[in-house]
C-alpha cells in the first residue's frame, strides 16, 4: 500500500488522479448520528469511562437479535463481543485458536492485513488458489489441512476482490471444519452492502457453535472508521478466552464508539438500506463499463470492489504503475493480494469503486480505454 | 479480579462496601473536555474516519513537546506513537522484542496485565523480587539476565504497590539494558500524579534511543478510561515496526479520544495539577492512618495505591477474604500480584485509594482496626 502510494508520485502534472485503491467512507456519520455522539460526549458519564471487556450489553444484545433475523438463526447476546475494531476480532481470534507454527488456511487473492498478522505471530498462512471464479473449492481446501492447521479464513464479500461466496460453498466449508475439527473464521465486513436480499448463508441456522467465528465491522454501514468498532460472533465459551485475551491488550472497546454503533443499528436502518442501494448501482455502472472496455473483463464485483482482468501481456504490478504515469488512475494490481506479492502470471487490477459517483465511473471508463504506451495487448 | 468481585457476596448485609480493590476515575472527564468532544463530533468529520495509524500529528507533537521539557530531554514527535490504550502500548512493544519462549524480566509484585499478556503470547515472565522495600535491584536483575532475555518491564509509580521508583535506579536499568542489548520498556501510566515536582528520572536525557520504550496513558489525568487512548516513546526505528503491527490489529487510534487527549494536554494543565494535589493529599491521609493502626505497616503509597504489611498471621488472601466478610472492605490480597497467585507467606494487601476522600479513609482506618475472628495476630 505504501509502495502504491508512492507511486502517485509519477501520476501526470494536471491530470486529477482518480484513486481507486482502497475504499473507505470518505464523508462523517449522517448528521442525526453526530448529534447523538455529542449528546451521549456531554450527558452520559459511563460512556467516558471502562466498560466491559466484551462491549456494552446492550449492543451486544441489539447485534445479536439482528443477527438471529437477518441470518434465521439463533444468536445470543453471550455469543457476541465487540472489540476495537474488526482487524481486532480476527487477530484476537487466532491468537486463541493458533500458536506458533501453526496454520491458517486464505483463500487468494488473499486479504493482506489477514496475512500480515499470521506472519508476525509467527504463523503460516497456507495460500488456497482461488482461479478465475475467485471462489475458494472445499475440496481443495480440504486437500491442504495438515496436522497444524487450526482454522480457515474467508472474507464475505469478498475484501480484496468483491466476491460473494454462495450459500452452498459456504456451508461445505462449515462441514469440512467441524469434521475436521478446525475452525471457520468468516469475515463480513461488508455484509450491509451485500446484494442477496435476505440472509447471504444459512451457517448460523446450523450446527455452528464450537466451529464458527464470524467477524463484522460498525465502520462501514454507519461510516464510523475512525471509531473502532468491530464485533465477534462465537459461542459463549470462545468468547470467555477472547475476554482473557482483550483484557490483557485493550481493556474495553471505546465507550463513544459503541454507543455511536448502537445508535445507528436502532435508528439508521432505512438510511442504510439507502446506501447499500447507491452502492449496488455504482457496483452495475462499474460492471457495465468494463464489459464495454475492450479486452477488459469483470471477474466479481461486490461491496466495494471490482476485480477485473486487463487486456494487457505484462504483469500486473507494471500495468497498474503505467495506469497512474499514463492515465491518472490509481488502482492495485492483483500480484499484490498474491503470497510474496508479485506471481509473473497475474493479470488482474483491483477496482474499489466505492467513492465514485456515476461521472466518476464514467471518467474511470474512459482512462482505462486504449493503449498504454510500452505495453502489447494479449494475443 | 473476578475471582475478588465474587468475595463481594460474602459482605455483611446492611454494611456498603469500602472498594479499595482497583481505582481508576469514576467521574467523567471535566465538563469543559466533554464540551470539546460534543464539539468535535459535530464539526470535525476527520475525527469519525480513519486516521494515521501512529496517531494523530498534532498529539504526538504535543506529547513530544511536553516530554522534552518535563524530562529535560530531547523527545521528537516521530518518537511518539499515540495507542488504543497504555496496554496496547506494552503488547506492541513486547511483539517487536519477542518471540516465543523469549523471555521478559519483570518486578514482583507485579502489574497482572504484564504478565498475562506474556504468557498468552508463549513468552516467560522471569520474576524480580523486590524485598520490603518495594524497588527492584539492578544487579539482582542482571543475574537473571540469560540468552532469551529480550526486556526488563518496570512501572513507575507502580502498580500494584504505588513504589516511586528512585531516579538513580531508574538510570542503573538503563545502563544495564543498554549494555547487555536487551530493552527497557518503562510503563509511566501513573506519571501526572508522581510526588516528584521536577523529572522523576533523567532517562530521556541520557543515551535512550535503541534500548528505552516508554509508555504512558491518557486515561488517568484526563479521565478519560473509556475512550482508549495511550502512547509510547520509542526512537523512530521502534516505532517504524510499531506502525505494522497497530496497521494490522487497530489500524489506528480513535479519532475522538485522540482530539480529547489533546485538548485536555492543551488546556487543563492547571485542573490536572489539582487533581494531583488532591491524590497526593489522599495518600499523605492513608500513609497517616495506617501508621496510627496496630500492627499495620505501610510499605509505599504512591499515585493511587498504598501497600500494606497487614498484623495477621494468616496467607493474605484469607486476610483479605475476611476484611470482606467481617469489615467490609474488598482489598487485594499481595498475594495475587505474585507468580501462581499465592504465596503462602505473603502478609500484604494492596489499597487502592484514590477515589476514597477523607472521610472514606477515616471510616477505612476504623474496618481496618482491630482483630479479625479466626485470624491470630503475628508475634
Amino acid at each position: 500500500m505504501t509502495e502504491a502510494r508512492r507511486w502517485l508520485d509519477d501520476a501526470p502534472a494536471g491530470l486529477r488522479v482518480i484513486d481507486v485503491s482502497q475504499a473507505a467512507p470518505a464523508e462523517p456519520p449522517p448528521e442525526p448520528l453526530r448529534r447523538e455522539i455529542a449528546r451521549v460526549a456531554l450527558e452520559e458519564a459511563d460512556a467516558h469511562l471502562y466498560g466491559p471487556v466484551l462491549g456494552l450489553p446492550a449492543l451486544r444484545a441489539r447485534l445479536a437479535a439482528e443477527w438471529t433475523a437477518a441470518y434465521g438463526a439463533s444468536v445470543a447476546a453471550a455469543d457476541v463481543a465487540v472489540t476495537s475494531g474488526c482487524n481486532q476480532a480476527f487477530a484476537t481470534a487466532v491468537s486463541i485458536l493458533a500458536a506458533p507454527g501453526d496454520e491458517v488456511i486464505l483463500p487468494v487473492p488473499w486479504y493482506f492485513n489477514h496475512a500480515m498478522w499470521l506472519s508476525q505471530q509467527g504463523l503460516r498462512a497456507v495460500p488456497l488458489p482461488t482461479g478465475e471464479a475467485l471462489i475458494p473449492d472445499p475440496d481443495a481446501a480440504a486437500r491442504l489441512i495438515g496436522p497444524r492447521t487450526r482454522a480457515i479464513a474467508l472474507v464475505t464479500p469478498n475484501n480484496p476482490t468483491g466476491r460473494e461466496y454462495p450459500a452452498e460453498i459456504l456451508a461445505a466449508f462449515l462441514d469440512l471444519c467441524r469434521a475436521r475439527g478446525i475452525a471457520l473464521i468468516l469475515d463480513e465486513t461488508y455484509r450491509d452492502f451485500h446484494s442477496a436480499g435476505g440472509a447471504p448463508h444459512d451457517l448460523l441456522a446450523r450446527d455452528w457453535r464450537g466451529t464458527l467465528v464470524q467477524l463484522y465491522s460498525f465502520s462501514k454501514a454507519y461510516r464510523l472508521t475512525g471509531h473502532r468498532v468491530g464485533a465477534m460472533v462465537a459461542d459463549a465459551a470462545f468468547l470467555a478466552q477472547a475476554e482473557k485475551v482483550l483484557d490483557t491488550v485493550t481493556i474495553c472497546p471505546n465507550g463513544i464508539g459503541q454507543r455511536a454503533a448502537l445508535w445507528g443499528m436502532e435508528n439508521l436502518g432505512a438510511w442504510l438500506a439507502g446506501e447499500r442501494a447507491e452502492v449496488l448501482a455504482r457496483r452495475d455502472a462499474v460492471l457495465s463499463a468494463l464489459g464495454s472496455l475492450p479486452g477488459w473483463r469483470a471477474l466479481s464485483a461486490g461491496a466495494y470492489f471490482a476485480y477485473a482482468g486487463h487486456p494487457w501481456d505484462a504483469p500486473s504490478a507494471a500495468v497498474a504503475r503505467a495506469l497512474v504515469r499514463q492515465r491518472g488512475v490509481l488502482a492495485l494490481p492483483g500480484a499484490m493480494f498474491h503470497p510474496g506479492g508479485d506471481p509473473a502470471g497475474d493479470r488482474t487490477v483491483r477496482i474499489a469503486f466505492a467513492n465514485l459517483d456515476r461521472p466518476g465511473i464514467a471518467l474511470l471508463a474512459e482512462r482505462l480505454a486504449g493503449d498504454l504506451e510500452g505495453l502489447s495487448p494479449r494475443g
